[in-house]
């Protein structure tokens, strides 16, 4: 570890609000190690909660598959953490065990294709290299 | 570019009865420039393509989010090839606008956090760490 | 581990002769386990430690900020040694904790940014592509 | 490009709102392409800009040091867009060539001993393992 | 874990085919944990496993060849598990200590002038452009 | 560019001698842009040289495969210019087009089970995890 994990009673004032802020949204009591860690810095706390809430809040993507995506750019960069923490919310969420399978094939499957593309270096294609129209 | 781009007719018979199946899979006399750089390998080819239209095929995800979770991991890796054809293929196949921006804010996100969380390597909660009873 | 780690009596004469320069340079006697396990290879050990105590070593930049520049890069690359490693250096040369957080901050924006830019595929500006007058 | 860059006339009123402020922070009538091309998303340009407005103002950190890292970052990551603005902005705050070069040696070496490190699976010192007392 | 690592007794009858085969190809009865975790998706599984017995069979690459490849992907990725396994089996197929000492060195020193030139923003010399006639 | 490409007349006389000893091992008057990109930085340019002389010159690899295991890192970190350089430098030594495709086969499989296993976080399997007796 870089830092402690921070218990509900050693926070601050400020990073107090935010875990409260956390529970109310998440409907339940547990704070997961990140927020805990990260607590140290409360105005970065209160920021980087403010954009998690707003970016994986309603939109119109379904929240499912934004879990999904998390889950492939975790992958993508190692971050071992993240892929335990967001295949625990996925699940929570309803993504069953046969779409995580597919989703790690997926995720598998355009890493080799990257791989490929990259060492072959190959120039786009026209059709693929304009804008659309807004 | 580290090899040509095959035309048809430069095509070898193992290579163009690949090709042949692109075309009858996606409806449409269009290949793409990978196809025509990886065609030097045929065997290399064949396997490609069988493999993608498997994982990208019917599944029990939505082709839609296979595109995103495509468009993801590129953008993770930085391919600039694979961005650009996977989001034509996300919008051919009815990612509207709005989906893709907020697709691109999700990966900004999970891409943040993920680097907090190893800077401040957070050790994984208990309740993260196991697997599921299968 | 894929090589065991050296104690002092396994060294060869020429690794002996490295962490004899460690040891003088940084004025403590403890050597960490990188050193220890590269020191299987006294020819890789010697240059590499080189060209580390010139890089590292004095120059126009501050060597607090070095050390932060090496978490930047470690917590990009997804290293925990490099981090954990590197955090202790920064603290040791006085890097304070308010820094620290600060630096994380920094190096999850970039991160953030740095997919946003690669996913929108932005065209470099023309006052941006140009190199300096030299 | 993914999305068109907007120009000023095709902003909406919030992304208008954000552009404003960018330009009064800034104190220059210039706004680079990565705005332009977000701007499609009025509200994660508006989040992305407070949030790079309050990790790259005022702090602990010299703004040329949090400049460096975040070239660091981008460096590692392969952003050639985020290398040419961010060296660009370094240079504007006074970051001299002299300084750059430095930087650039720090971080290929970074990412040199960060893959010797990954390669040999350096376990942790117990020294750097602990998080300091807080 | 995100999954469970299935025995023997718990694969699927199509799961316990592929292990039947990578136990005639390898002449080994053992089966490493990767399979293990990949056996909950009987159809990635087998796809997986016969592209990799395809890719790093008989081909025009010496097996040591294709296994220090291997490594050094796996090493830039960050990937513990892979390297663990990869140089396992490397040294199975006779690569010898000092070789695994040289293929890391030439790793780290790709990884170092990778950056170099990412962060110098050095344009291809005309030279190395074009693709070789076919 | 970050910075201008130095023609042989703004050579500082200790980059000339660089450049010198460049064009006396290689047996060639030809000096890649990557060379007069670091010029800029004499110091950094003779360590880099040097450091790049002793790993891909003599040893116990073979060059070929030196080779081979640069474009590898190069093609995982996406650094085209890397892969544009080093697989000219690989047809210069001899390896041929359909090794380089089977190379790619590789590095692309590589790059798939790498984040496959990533993905489903394997433990490392006990047979494994052992340094070697030295």
């Amino acid at each position: 570890m870089v830092v402690s994990l921070l218990s509900d009673p050693e926070l601050s004032p400020d990073a107090r609000a935010v875990f409260d802020d956390i529970r109310a949204t998440r409907k339940t009591d547990f704070v997961n190690n990140f927020w805990r860690a990260l607590a140290h810095d409360p105005v970065a706390l209160k920021r980087t909660w403010e954009s998690v809430k707003q970016v994986m809040g309603r939109g119109v993507l379904d929240p499912k598959v934004k879990e999904m995506i998390y889950i492939a750019v975790s992958v993508t960069n190692g971050c071992g953490y993240c892929i335990a923490s967001h295949t625990a919310a996925a699940r929570q969420k309803g993504v069953t065990e046969a779409e995580l399978m597919e989703l790690i094939s997926v995720i598998g499957m355009a890493n080799e294709t990257n791989s490929l593309v990259t060492a072959l270096r190959v120039p786009i294609d026209d059709a693929f290299s304009a804008a659309p129209k807004s």
